[in-house]
Formats: structure tokens, C-alpha cells, sequence
């Protein structure tokens, strides 16, 4: 593993993160993972902007175009794609307050997207933060189906390890869920 | 090349491709192209959304929330990316009304996005429509960057020929850049 210490940015991340990630939001937690990894020039992973249908946009005089009517859009993919050692990486992110992750939160076309991803040769899978437990796992988006098929409504923290692979926790980076990929996928 | 006319989507797109591609923005032509190589079982490449600050939001009963402060804030990657052949793609799309292409056009977090990810082992270039001579080519990061480098400040449709790759149009798809693509990265 390359590790660049561009600008000695890192020491300022590494503050950054000792007294943010206690407490913080998973999805904050992952973002600031991928500008580890960026900074570091592990991987450029990036989350998606969220989707808006913009309606009507205002241009007042000496300043910049304001967004006066919009709304939500359903997103077609995924929140996070990338690339790391060559490869195409996309994954879903999920969050549970409980012990158990119900399959219902991911929607049909967000396990299409990632399918399609795996067939044509990316890396697709679904990242899961059990709140609860402070874990994290990563599951293959195969695995993820096979138990969907097999009627499968949920999985719990416990039996997860059975499918799927732990991420580190810790500071810097605060998911460490690149390692988890290379043994998941053997790269 | 695997094609697979799932659902009978590609007669419907082509009839659709058919009917818009003339006069149809640059932009507008790639997401159709992008749509076919995704029917098709070619390739997953999508148009990222343009990211928004939402300042505020209005929860009217009985609809869904309404956007009443916004604005566009710059991008910090580039516009499209996706997976071929397994392998990550980046890239910039520009369009010019002339027969020749200012660097000036591309900002330097785009470049900066885009060698990075050539470092990281992606497939990552810059695909130029020259609307004067309706000519498209791709041109990969570490050939631009070496024009950069070398003072040049701008290229033709006469001389880009000579550093890049030029992409087929037709209607289905309307910009066959991933055949440009091919045989650019030998892939």
C-alpha cells in the first residue's frame, strides 16, 4: 500500500477525524474514510450527489443562481462508486438502529443496479452499520441474493459473519472497509 | 460483445434514439448511448447529478417536500463514470460550436480528478464534440496533460487526431465511444 502524505494533509485529517467520528453519523464515517483513502491515494471513491428535479431557478442581480423550487428524485443507482486497484467498486450503504438489518430497506432497483454491476465484472456489494453493536459488515451482492431467494427476511449482527466480512473501526480511517474488500474478493 | 434484448427495450430505444438524436444536445446524446450500452448488458456508465446545496426545505401535507432554497455548488469529480469490461471509467464530456477546443475549458479539479484515477489504474479521458464538423474523440488524461504540459493551449478537429481517438456517430448508439474506447486502451 502506497502511502502519500500529500501537503501533510494527513495530520490534519487524522484531527479531524480523532474528534469527529465519535458519535458521528455512518455515512459521515464513510465519507471521511474515501478522503483517506483519496489523500492517501489508496482509492477515489466517491459518494453520489443526491438526485433533485429542479422546477424553477431565480438570478438575482451580482449573485449566483438561486434554486427557488425543487424536489427529490429516487436515485437509479447506488450512493457510492469508484475505483480502487483498477477496479470498479459500488455499494450500497445501510444503517440499522437494531441487531437485526430487515432486507426490505434496499429497494429492487438498487439490488438490479448492483446485479448488473457484478456481471459485468465490477465489485457490488452492500455495506451494513449495525448501530447497536457498533459493527460494520460488507456482503457480496451474490451472497446478498442467494439469501433474498432462499426467503431469507433479515439477517442479525451474529449470523452475519456467516456471509459476509467485518470492517475495522477505528480513527483513521474510521471504516477501514477497503481491507474488508481484499479479503472479501481476494485482491 | 454479449447482447442481450432484455424485455424488448432495444426496439423501443431505437425508435426513441431515431426520432431525438438529430440536433440533440451532446450531453443528451451520451446519456442515450449510455442507455443502450446498459440494455445491453455493454456497460454501466451513468451521468452523475449535479450537486445541489439545499438552504431549505418546506413539508407541505399531503405532498412530498418542496426544495425553496438552493444552489449549485461546483463539482469536485467529473461527470460521467461507470464500469467496462470490469474496469472503471472516468470521464469529461466538453462540446465546442467551434472547429477548436480550449484547454481553458477544463478546470484543473477535473484534471486533477481525472489523473488521479488514471494513477489508480481507471480508465480515464476527456471525450470532445466538435459541433461545427459534428465530430466526436476521446482523448486519454496522460495525453492531455502531456499537450498541457507542452504550452499548447487548445486543439482542432484537424490535429486532435493525432492524440486521440475518434468515436463513431450513428443512431443506436447515437456516440459509440466505448468502440472508441476499445481500441484507445487496446481493451
Amino acid at each position: 500500500m502506497k502511502i502519500n502524505y500529500a501537503n501533510g494533509k494527513k495530520n490534519n485529517l487524522t484531527t479531524v477525524i480523532k474528534t469527529k467520528s465519535l458519535g458521528m453519523l455512518f455515512e459521515n464515517r464513510l465519507n471521511l474514510s474515501n478522503e483517506f483513502y483519496l489523500i492517501n491515494s489508496i482509492a477515489n471513491i466517491h459518494k453520489k450527489p443526491t438526485p433533485i428535479q429542479v422546477v424553477n431557478v431565480e438570478y438575482p442581480k451580482r449573485s449566483r443562481a438561486k434554486i427557488t423550487e425543487a424536489y427529490y428524485r429516487t436515485a437509479s443507482t447506488t450512493d457510492y462508486n469508484g475505483v480502487y486497484k483498477g477496479k470498479y467498486i459500488d455499494f450500497e450503504a445501510k444503517e440499522t438502529i437494531n441487531t437485526s438489518f430487515s432486507f426490505s430497506n434496499i429497494s429492487k432497483h438498487q439490488l438490479d443496479h448492483l446485479k448488473n454491476i457484478d456481471q459485468l465484472g465490477g465489485i457490488a456489494f452492500i455495506i451494513i452499520y449495525f448501530r447497536k453493536v457498533d459493527e460494520v459488515y460488507i456482503i457480496d451482492i451474490k451472497k446478498f441474493l442467494t439469501l433474498i431467494e432462499s426467503d431469507f427476511k433479515s439477517v442479525t449482527s451474529k449470523n452475519i459473519i456467516e456471509y459476509g466480512q467485518r470492517a475495522e473501526i477505528g480513527y483513521c480511517p474510521p471504516i477501514n472497509y477497503l481491507k474488508a474488500v481484499d479479503i472479501l474478493y481476494s485482491i
